[in-house]
């Protein structure tokens, strides 16, 4: 790990928190990118004390690089166990950068119905768009080089880490 | 027309113009969106001496409420003299509300090619987004009620003006 930055998640995600309680209503449903995104929603869930459970969403199907990938393990990772239709979305993932994957996991979810709106909440916003695409909420905006990747990892005991490596 | 607002449209004109000179690079491609973004696509293009004609996209098939709408004369506004692929696509429209044309306009384009970039320039932002769709640039940000549209026209002379409309 060449890299300098530190980034202390948990902090982050306690920003992240206190941001995410200032905009969520009722009618607000949670729903994660596969996979921080997911524990994030999990985790908000719980904090927050939201009776209805998040759902889980891939972008795997929609990539714009879906046929360099192929297939992955993530293909079954999409769980929404309620309506999309008419629903008020409140989009979670970890790090958001050229927006290819928000994008993606957009048109996943209208596969499933036609949301009522969608918003997006990020723990790290790294810059770097390649589409129009901006959240709502983020806990940091980092810079980094664009040879590093960082994502959101979890310890033996629930505990969030930013993983960084160099591809 | 119960709109009190006044918006000068050939001065929001010109406050784009000087924005878009700013952010324009030799390797920008203009793409309209049909129809009044792709008359300011054009405009832009002869005032700022691009070499290049700009694209035309409709968001007629992509749209989330196709089904209610049905096929419109629209649909073969998409003209794109251009490879798509690998692309840096400056998306030009007049008017931004919900995000959800924008979201259509922009897997309109992924159906030509994966571009390396979009990022989207409007003349005016009315707020009340639906997605997180997000310019660059826009000249104005208004507030409108929900009954209102507004729309770019263009008059006998090629000047714009806005069209306020309660629907």
């Amino acid at each position: 790990m060449s890299n300098t930055l530190h980034l202390d998640a948990e902090a982050l995600y306690a920003n992240l928190l206190a941001g995410v309680r200032r905009i969520v209503t009722p009618e607000t449903t949670l729903v994660g990118v596969w996979s921080g995104g997911a524990w994030l929603a999990e985790r908000l869930t719980t904090d927050l004390g939201l009776a209805a459970s998040p759902g889980v969403i891939s972008s795997a199907l929609h990539r714009d690089d879906f046929s360099s990938r192929g297939m992955s393990a993530k293909t079954d990772a999409t769980h929404l166990p309620f309506e999309v239709d008419g629903r008020h979305i409140l989009l979670i993932d970890d790090v958001l950068y050229t927006g290819r994957t928000t994008r993606a996991v957009i048109n996943e979810l209208f596969d499933f119905g036609r949301p009522a709106s969608v918003a997006l909440v990020v723990l790290v916003d790294r810059g770097g768009r390649q589409l129009p695409i901006e959240p709502v909420l983020s806990a940091a905006r980092i810079t980094l080089p664009a040879d590093q990747r960082v994502a959101l990892v979890r310890d033996d005991n629930g505990r969030f880490q930013f993983h960084f490596e160099t591809v």
